[in-house]
């Protein structure tokens, strides 16, 4: 099957809810996939839901996760159960002049699939290294490299992104025509993620300023900003 | 049952991997739930798990969120099928000298039950108040007064919370002995999610300065703080 810019909307992934806010593209998906780190992964065992928070990183058109190789969570999506993967950015909370017009602005994504384990050593470290340096472009070539014993230890899952959407509500409060003319304020409180710190563990090198991959996650800088310049470098290949 | 300030520790809850970060008093768990706004929610329909986003917020024991009395997830829940409902807070990436070391400082709570709706026309109106005002309080008495047809367009569940789990993570990277001694730099990028500004939509009394009720909410503030404090004063008798 060719790769389409648009997803197909399936009935899992279409937006039924305020239709107008859904988004079946590839570049307005992966522009929120690249602007966080940290998914909601939902999966059921003998009929219980559970949901579990985890970092990911999207490389081309793949999702992955990873954590302990004796995860009950990794363990049982490896079989291939059904997953639902989803990512949530909060941009601001939306004051009306009622409360039933309160909201909230935020991008979302919402994928469906079953995930699929990376067995192999170099497929599983080439995933490690695509992780580190999404995050942190120069990173992996400074670090100790991977013991075998790490590697083994460490459960890597795949999910192609075939069947996902994105909702973002965005935008001032939509009030009721009347409700505009009442004396109440009304308005955005907006929400960022910044870096509050980088502090070194003091130490060896740890307690000397940090190194120059790491130059540009200054206090203050927006977070999901820095996440998708990285994606942008971390997925170019190296400059040297 | 008498309340316990412990919850049991079920096997759905019970954290198995690094146990040593759970959390089964409701303490711990109340003060990650009152320092954020957004939960993921998790529910399977015909065996397909969901994940959805949704604002919530606790009144004493019990969990509530809402919704669109038409939406479907809100329908399927209502019905008493078994949730998961997740919180996440993020406090740092945690950068190691390895790659498997690597770790992200958070405070999360897990969740398990199945919610009832609130059928109560008073009811429902005292949960929606109870929401606004452990946001902002003092808001609710300045907004136009909800219409009977907002009521019944608004659909609100409820959880006890009787069955639920905090991990939490926190400090420096905890690297392996020999790797202390490589000049590889390690610590913490410390993230923190922050009023960015506070804008009225410019219409009305939205083109002046905020109200009194949102003083506090002013750019750089650090949101979970300004949450947790709103949600003590919300739950305070108002002073009037």
């Amino acid at each position: 099957m060719a790769r389409q810019p648009r997803l197909p909307v399936s009935s899992r992934v279409r937006v039924r809810r305020l239709h107008e806010r859904g988004r079946y593209d590839r570049a307005s998906i992966y522009a929120i996939l690249d602007a966080a780190f940290l998914c909601h992964i939902g999966y059921a065992i003998d009929g219980q839901p559970y949901v579990t928070p985890t970092s990911y990183w999207r490389d081309g058109d793949t999702l992955y996760w990873h954590g302990s190789a004796a995860s009950r969570m990794l363990k049982a999506q490896a079989q291939g159960i059904p997953v639902c993967f989803t990512v949530t950015l909060v941009d601001a909370l939306v004051l009306a002049r009622s409360a039933f017009h309160h909201s909230v602005n935020y991008r979302s994504v919402m994928a469906f699939g079953r995930a699929r384990p990376i067995a192999g050593r170099a497929e599983k470290l080439a995933a490690m290294e695509a992780f580190v340096e999404r995050m942190f472009p120069g990173r992996w070539t400074e670090l100790r490299p991977p013991l075998e014993q790490e590697v083994k230890a460490t459960a890597v899952l795949a999910m192609p992104i075939e069947e996902a959407s994105a909702k973002v509500r965005s935008g001032p409060p939509i009030d009721a025509d009347p409700d505009y003319a009442l004396p109440i304020w009304a308005g955005l409180l907006e929400l960022e993620t910044v870096v509050a710190g980088l502090s070194g563990d003091g130490r060896g090198v740890g307690a000397g300023p940090p190194p120059v991959h790491l130059a540009n996650y200054g206090p203050g800088r927006t977070f999901a900003e820095l996440l998708a310049a990285a994606a942008r470098r971390g997925a170019a290949p190296a400059a040297d």
